[in-house]
């Protein structure tokens, strides 16, 4: 429908909005539309494209603090604001001794303290070479992305343990068998090196206990990072909050409020107990960005809090969202997408009961 | 100058916007304004925010081609569009052999064209253990963000050559230089994996010879990735395109429409050759994502041309900004740029003459 190569000469809008219309908009799946229940619903709204917009028009690569201080001040604002509405330790927090940044997705949070957790270890252990000793822990129904991360970092995939969950336990990692696996895996000469946790896995939607699998991870050194991206704005909710009870066990924690937090994509939260770990790992210091703030340590350098260099100003959109609600009215989308839910499975039981 | 906490209650648009003006504004670097003059000066344009308000309106999630067909169909589209514009051989074009994909910087991009390399490396080698013998090369004037993404796949950071350029070539890399490097590496066990060519450094925007340096990649088998971020854009011009020559001896190539374009942040265009070895070392085939579609293999799955899984319709933006400027109006944006650069030049050389 479309031409084979670009247009040598302006073309007017009306064409290509008509465009649009006609060969772009029949062929999408429409993630809004309130008829679309695959994946995460619709989730887009008004006040997240204003902070879109404000965002596209700015047009600010905020790589480090002095590139756009407001774009960095901002995120650290909202990262304390966001962590504080779950409830998070201080330790998590810029206002504690801890720190937040915002990435585009899952995987990258993953990738970014999976590299931070590997060169702890390798430091620990003298040497690059014991990259193929290190192992990474999750459950069956972890989200792939972490095995995806994983490889990405240099981790073999043969140390990547999916440990076995079952109906029993409502598909949620056993703490025994992680203990039993992990065991295994030293006997072996291997080290294990991370944990992830999940908050709402992506087929089940299980949890996995926080509390329980924390104290594992701390007996054996590992980095426990959890997984909240889907159901983790959730726990905004006082009465669904105790699904975080354990947090201050772990290292890191992740989740994404384009999902389930009326934010537009892309937006993924990560907060961090050690930054110095992350920035140990992904840190650069080309001639070309130092700069008297940087050096005076006084300022976060967001570059060396993920993978690229440069970054939107995604800070605006999740800002303008929880402003634009308020707290109150965020929680009242969770309740009332948590009752939808509610409904339908009674309707789904009393139409079992007739059919049988 | 912002509260500590989340508001509890909603606020009005009103206030968040004096709050935009007040607090945000004034701490921002206006990275749009005629005088800024630093990085990637002021590139956004009506186009490109107008392509970003379309697809943050859409908010698809287009991580594979079934997830919403339309977003993956424009981005081969566009792909190809710019491939055409600039010139380059089929092999790296869907209507070729290869294809391209957008990513949001190059860092992305390299961590994929690296992982690609490395797992084919190593696939070749038989066994994870080699992968501290792979070596990646660059001259010293190549941005620092290859080998971050080179310590980021687990390539140890001693293994990373950043050779040595002078005034006397323009700072460009010298092809004897690469072979003697590699030649000692080949003498002490190391395997010699990963070119990196520049087109226009960060530091003094000299261009490496592709055409010679092609040579020797293809004599030690490298993978050789020509990072052409910034001054790619300006190979649309005729009188630019020479820069570009020897591109049919890579096996990738990207370029930043965000930097030089017109086109808002974030966007990279990858092309590769092989999209076949990018898929490989990337790809994810769980349960969820599983359609007739991908098992066909008729169709572009781009989660696994990139890191992560969620991705925004960023080819909208691309889209709308070569058809709104057209090649015509996009050629005379280069020229007048770098006409501008040649008054300056002018000026200065006038400037140095009246002191000395």
């Amino acid at each position: 429908m479309l031409p084979e190569s670009a247009p040598y000469c302006p073309e007017p809008l009306q064409d290509i909005l008509e465009d649009v219309s006609n060969c772009i908009i029949p062929g999408l799946t429409h993630w809004q539309s309130p008829n679309f229940f695959a994946y995460f619903h619709a989730n887009a709204s008004t006040a997240g494209f204003f902070g879109e917009m404000l965002c596209s028009g700015f047009n600010v690569v905020g790589f480090n603090w002095i590139s756009s201080p407001a774009a960095t001040e901002l995120e650290s604002i909202v990262l304390d604001w966001m962590g504080k509405m779950l409830k998070l330790p201080s330790s998590f927090l810029f206002s504690g001794t801890g720190g937040g940044v915002l990435h585009g997705s899952t995987c990258e949070a993953a990738v970014c303290v999976l590299a931070a957790a590997r060169d702890k270890a390798l430091k620990e252990l003298g040497g690059w070479e014991n990259i193929t000793k290190l192992v990474v822990y999750a459950s069956d129904q972890a989200h792939f992305t972490f095995q995806k991360a994983a490889k990405l970092v240099g981790i073999p995939p043969s140390n990547f343990r999916l440990i076995e969950t079952s109906f029993s336990t409502g598909f949620s990692l056993s703490p025994e068998n992680l203990r039993f696996v992990i065991e295994d895996d030293i006997r072996s000469g291997l080290v294990p090196l991370f944990l992830c946790a999940t908050i709402g896995t992506t087929p089940s939607g299980a949890v996995d206990p926080i509390a329980e699998l924390g104290k594992v991870a701390m007996e054996f050194k590992l980095w426990l990072h959890i997984d909240a991206a889907y159901a983790g704005s959730g726990c905004i909710c006082p009465e669904l909050r105790h699904y975080l009870d354990g947090v201050e066990l772990a290292n890191s924690i992740s989740m994404n409020p384009h999902k389930w937090f009326l934010t537009n994509m892309d937006c993924c939260c990560l907060w961090i107990k050690e930054p110095k770990l992350l920035v140990d790992s992904l840190s650069t210091d080309p001639e070309i960005l130092r700069n008297n703030a940087s050096k005076s340590k006084a300022v976060v350098d967001y570059k060396d809090w993920q993978i690229a260099l440069s970054r939107r100003f995604r800070a605006l959109k999740l800002w303008v969202v929880i402003r634009r609600h308020g707290l109150a009215n965020l929680m009242c989308h969770i309740r009332s997408d948590i009752a939808m839910l509610n409904d339908s499975k009674h309707l789904w039981e009393k139409m079992r009961g007739l059919r049988s």
